[in-house]
């Protein structure tokens, strides 16, 4: 009898922001097909009996195919296995769960969905800085920034121009100098506060405030480490006296990547 | 010397879908002001001998003002108690939790959040309808479909008009008529389909599955309970394969409302 497919949402990276679900399902795991951006403090969650099988998506590409992904959780549920998909954020928010979620429903292999905290929500509760705010942004859009090899940056950039919106961006750090160009160019401020955030909520968070004119000069001379996550627009600029603090070891970093700013 | 205040999202309504560390507040709580659409099962966590304090946002009506609320939480944590505010989905997504914390900074109150799976996030997990997939929407925008007594609804149409994109709308059951009328003005296809989903995650849970022509009429012939919120987009098209089940004891009350749409 075949086993069941749990396509769960790690979160952000703080082992305590996964859902109690979650947390239940990996602490009686006994097998566990992860993504590589899954942060060390949830790996150290699962049961040192449990097999871990790491399926890639380190720092932007895909070390296995998505394809092979999916047969590889259809052969494993076929072995009768019970067999927990971690993914960071959540599964079904650029996460591709529902991808994998096709090749089993055509293999008749039961999946459900745990949801995750995505990074927007993560970063957000961490900086202080709310996706939506009154009088700053009546709503919140998610995007990505990554684009396969050689190819153009397939955004709406005359939608994505509203300033009443915030507009985090994901997987965006390698092109967001064009992003920002874009943006002004279909019609954003040039001085629209960006937050740019790396490993929010883990202890390796790190923060660069800036603006759409200087983010793309300003990651340059600071380069952040992956995943990085930019959220653009008004509510940013509450940065500046909303601001939660980092844990103190990482003061010092933090203050260093917002000086250039 | 004054108690700090927790800004607890409580997800969309399943227990099991509170974060860790929410639960952990919530299970140790003394005071909880809390919003009445949080739902009785995650009400239930709160120990008996906690205090807890209704504070309005009860199917769209705030029974307590938002500027009373914040006043709520100072006078608390002035007392010095250690106050769990918590609030249905994310405190940072349409929660009105920056509000609140700026009336806490500006008391010199600390603060923290504690971020919520978001009804959007609960909604596609709960039916298996993603909120981005490859081929049908590369990103999601959450909007709100309230509007003031007597006010027109504040949305950028054009911009909204993008069916690349998941359109959420929270809070929108009283407006969708006229929101399907403007979205389809602006450009969004006639038959774009749409899926309605109430009480979401909880064993109250209902769907609706329509498209943005026939979504008024749908909602007049069988009105929803709130909250309700609608995923506008290719990816509800997938709701006819993808379906995960509700709960046996729904199965019927779930299919006579699919049935109108």
């Amino acid at each position: 009898m075949a086993g069941k497919v749990y396509l769960i949402g790690a979160g952000p990276g703080d082992p305590d922001l996964l859902t109690v679900r979650a947390l239940r399902l990996l602490q009686s795991a006994e097998l566990v097909v992860h993504d590589r951006l899954v942060s060390p403090e949830i790996m150290a969650l699962v049961p040192a009996t449990a097999r871990c099988i790491p399926v890639g998506k380190a720092a932007g590409f895909h070390s296995v195919p998505q394809d092979r992904i999916n047969e590889i959780l259809v052969e494993l549920a076929r072995e009768g296995h019970s067999v927990i998909r971690l993914k960071g954020g959540d599964p079904l928010i650029f996460g591709r769960g529902s991808e994998e979620a096709e090749a089993l429903a055509a293999a008749g292999i039961p999946y459900s969905y745990i949801p995750g905290i995505t990074a927007a929500q993560g970063a957000s509760a961490s900086t202080g800085v709310p996706l939506t705010h009154r009088g700053l942004a009546t709503g919140v859009r998610y995007v990505t920034g990554h684009r396969a090899k050689d190819a153009t940056l397939d955004l709406h950039w005359e939608s994505l121009a509203d300033p009443d919106t915030t507009l985090v961006v994901y997987m965006g750090a390698g092109n967001m100098a064009e992003i920002a160009a874009r943006l002004i160019a279909a019609g954003m401020p040039v001085d629209l506060p960006v937050l740019a955030v790396s490993h929010a909520t883990t202890p390796r968070e790190t923060r660069l405030l800036s603006d759409l004119t200087q983010i793309g000069a300003d990651l340059a001379r600071a380069p952040m480490e992956a995943p990085v996550l930019f959220m653009i627009g008004r509510v940013a600029g509450l940065y500046e006296t909303a601001a939660l603090p980092l844990p103190r070891e990482l003061r010092s970093a933090h203050l260093r990547v917002v000086s250039n700013g």
